[in-house]
């Protein structure tokens, strides 16, 4: 396989929708010239209702038909959102995250999605950085990980946990050009008209929400 | 009325997801704190597929009773994506983009939905910009407009048009500030911890997609 990578989204009810659509964004672009694919999976296939309001469908669903319903995820993007608070007490989807990190490539998450991470305990023993406004949650969940408080973004093998909502697109563009090569993500960053932060310690906003 | 503004956003099969959830993630942490509301329409209430292949759900359609189905906008967003190249010679989205925004207090555009706002004649005679990637195609649907090549966003009247994609984001933010106060926008661009390009004449992308 592996010529054509597969771009799996996980929905739960309350994400937040620029975690999503800023990633997917990029490697919708990359799918559009026939690099990958974008799939979104959800603990139910149909509408999930964003933090925002706009409900999306997902495409699969993983308690439908045991986890056979999706297909292979090679590049797994977790989002944060308010959502999280309650997603880190549903086992289903934590077991879900657990199966499909172990086969995938790579697994990232957006803002408090690291929060989903630590809970399943896949970032033990691993760096690690969140979304700065709710640091200390996030942290919570995971009292083995290696917290990094001041990064864009992070990379500790196969995962990349990046800070807040518009971090996500950074750590997309990143990885874009782990599984391709920078050109690429430097075209994709250009099409989005989007000044990618390519240095994953830039981070001010660790300073406007200091640890508490 | 008016203490609780309503955001809409149009959608149409092949938008943008991150021309509509750039904006639509910085009014929805206004829609948080209760000063505005956020809404989705489209020809047909339901599921409208994006360019980048998720689903999202239109909460209204304009076709299905008349023009009163949806709530009246105070803010109109129009999304670009490849459904533009469409979406300009469907005559109800174009009569209905006419109705709406005669009402609303402001009407904007990421990307090619400029195009849109054109070809239904909103923008004669006004300043406009709208994505490098196709600004051709774009300046065609509209040769009474007076379009900027070099621009993060144009403001002309009750009219924001802004550039590809991301730049939707910047701009989303300055009119945030102009409907409420430019700490608000301050904070929510913290909270999406996004650099803010406040300035709408940057637009280094326009040197890269030189007009032909």
């Amino acid at each position: 396989m592996a010529d054509t990578k597969t771009f799996g989204v996980m929905l739960f009810e309350g994400f937040e929708v620029l975690d999503v659509f800023g990633p997917l964004e990029a490697f919708g672009i990359l799918a559009s010239e026939g690099k990958c694919r974008v799939v979104t999976v959800a603990e139910r296939a149909g509408a999930v209702t964003s933090a925002q309001g706009p409900k999306v469908i997902a495409d699969f669903g993983f308690t439908e038909s045991g986890f056979n319903d999706c297909p292979p995820i090679d590049i797994l993007l977790v989002p944060g959102g308010i959502g999280t608070r309650k997603e880190v007490t549903n086992h289903t989807a934590l077991e879900w995250l657990i199966a499909h990190a172990q086969k995938a490539e790579i697994v990232a998450s957006v803002c408090t999605g690291a929060a989903l991470l630590a809970k399943a305990g896949l970032l033990d023993g691993l760096r690690a950085t969140s979304n700065k406004f709710a640091f200390k949650w996030v942290t919570e969940q995971g009292p083995k990980v290696k917290w990094v408080h001041e990064a864009r973004w992070v990379d500790d093998g196969k995962f990349s946990t990046s800070s807040g909502v518009s971090a996500g697109i950074d750590m997309a563009l990143a990885i874009i050009a782990r599984i391709t090569d920078l050109a690429t993500a430097e075209r994709i960053a250009v099409r989005m008209e989007y000044e990618w932060h390519r240095d994953a310690g830039w981070d001010p906003f660790s300073k406007l929400h200091p640890l508490k």
